[in-house]
């Protein structure tokens, strides 16, 4: 990856210019950079990703009337969407099937072929898409928030999380980790499952109450039947039926890592206890504030190791590793300086 | 199979003695007898399968309030739960962890090592776990409408099939062809899907609204992302992806069929569109219950073939082939003549 220069649209009436000061470094970005999801959404090269983007409102078109300049904001996996399907109107412009993402997605405004993503000094975003962030929050453990919180917090408010529910995490990683803050500060009792005897002490730092080591099947059965939900953020192949066996009658686990591979479902595991296995994809604009807000009520940022943007490719190498404790969070002063 | 004699218990204070007139043949009757089930439950011989049972009391003990002398009553798969714990309280008895079920269950009572089921003349079952029949529903066609009956009925009320919703039922069978009956019952839109061209007169004349042939790319491809839900009855290896595929946001697939074989399931394919993919068991007693008198204003009863008792190893025989339309019921009568 390299730097290079990019086109911006001028202000139009609804729009609100931002200048980037952080912006969260998530394996999609890696994905896209790679071409990894070339079936679905081919990479447009230059790709500039990024969609974990806070940054300060420096122009706004006259039409916007929620933001002004010099207001901290965020933006996050959307830029656009038609704002009448059914996806919209449910509150999930996620799905809508007009959608233009942060990145790699036509740029409906012919401004250039694709929209560029946040790795950048400056972005223009329709003022619908931006979300105000809650001024208690640090700016660099906020960025991560705009994907790996808003796509762990979705999933556990559909499932009701709260006092009196037991919550598995599976994988203390990048989306992992927002999972723990999160359900732990819904007043969930939280149990991480991690293949790693080393992420115990840091599972518990973040607001665990318990840590299983799934390798340990003796560990394993003793949680037999007694889950109420399970958040699965693990993008590897894994053996999903374990997990199954975990949850109670009724109980749901939700995927929100992507592995590769399909993975082997055992029909018994769901159909003895009524069980469900689902997946979820971020969150809709609404969600996505509504979740910010939480996390300014609870404080809650992500981990990060802020980053100069010179240092990219060195950090995609230790994500790939899982050497990241628990995003990077690039500093884009480092682009200007 | 071949006949035999087998003791039943003197009826005790909350016991109901019943004449059984039909009982419905089950695929796991099947399964049962050829100890197919080995790993979690193997077979005890003698085994006498049958949980569909229609008939008629012929005693009550002192303590049964709810059941008399001549009434019409069914029993399905269960006939024991301990009333106490959470599944029970819950209403799920058939997940309670002292359950018995109606045959190859350790017999609480010391009568015989196991539960004899319903290929009998004769059962005794405590009041709780005892059905009352709508006087209005032909005997023989309703016997299947304890097992089901109560097991496409559960997941399509969890839910929530109803007018406005848009239905699949994957597999026109025993479990199948119920399906399509309810789920029209309710007021929801249905389509049926079958491999069998040959199916689709009789899907039609079921209550079904459409009917596409799965192996028809196009015919699938047209009702992409449009179902609420789909009740998947296919106990044999298919792909479930091409069915998530068809759910709206949000939607639900429920298996209640049971394949051998762990099925593949995409990540992408729950991820896009938060989509969820659960299994459901028959039903609780309540819900049994409700289940049973929304037959019996709808006039709904499975559509049978009746059969003598002599019949049933020729009738298994067909069961494999899938040459029965929908079920067969066999006429307790057969076995005392």
């Amino acid at each position: 990856m390299s730097s290079t220069t990019i086109p911006r649209r001028d202000v139009t009436d609804r729009d609100v210019q931002i200048d980037i000061l952080f912006c969260g470094v998530c394996h999609s970005d890696l994905h896209q950079v790679r071409d990894e999801w070339s079936e679905f959404m081919p990479t447009v090269y230059p790709c500039v990703p990024g969609h974990e983007i806070i940054g300060r409102v420096s122009a706004v078109g006259p039409g916007v009337t929620r933001f002004k300049l010099g207001d901290t904001v965020g933006v996050g996996c959307l830029v656009g969407s038609d704002h009448s399907c059914p996806a919209c109107k449910g509150g999930m412009e996620q799905f809508c099937s007009n959608v233009t993402f942060t990145y790699n997605s036509p740029d409906k405004h012919g401004t250039a072929p694709v929209t560029y993503g946040g790795y950048s000094e400056r972005i223009v975003v329709e003022e619908g898409m931006v979300l105000r962030i809650p001024p208690n929050l640090d700016l660099a453990g906020a960025a991560p928030l705009l994907c790996a919180g808003i796509t762990t917090y979705s999933p556990l408010k559909r499932r009701g999380v709260g006092p009196g529910k037991k919550v598995g995490i599976v994988g203390l990683g990048g989306l992992g980790h927002m999972g723990v803050k999160l359900a732990h500060a819904m007043g969930a009792h939280v149990v991480v499952f991690s293949t790693s005897p080393g992420k115990r002490d840091d599972a518990l730092r973040l607001g665990a109450d318990e840590v299983v080591i799934s390798k340990n099947a003796d560990e394993m059965a003793a949680h037999a039947g007694s889950f109420d939900m399970i958040l699965d953020c693990v993008s590897a192949e894994h053996d999903i039926n374990a997990y199954l066996n975990l949850l109670k009658l009724d109980g749901n686990l939700t995927l929100v890592g992507a592995p590769e591979k399909p993975l082997p479902v055992a029909a018994f595991a769901l159909i003895f206890g009524n069980k469900s296995f689902s997946g979820s994809a971020i969150g809709g604009i609404d969600q996505t504030q509504e979740m910010l807000d939480f996390c300014g009520q609870h404080n809650i940022t992500a981990d990060v190791e802020v980053i100069k943007a010179s240092e990219i490719n060195t950090a995609y190498e230790r994500l790939l590793r899982g050497d990241v404790k628990y995003r990077f969070s690039i500093d884009m002063a480092s682009l200007r300086g």
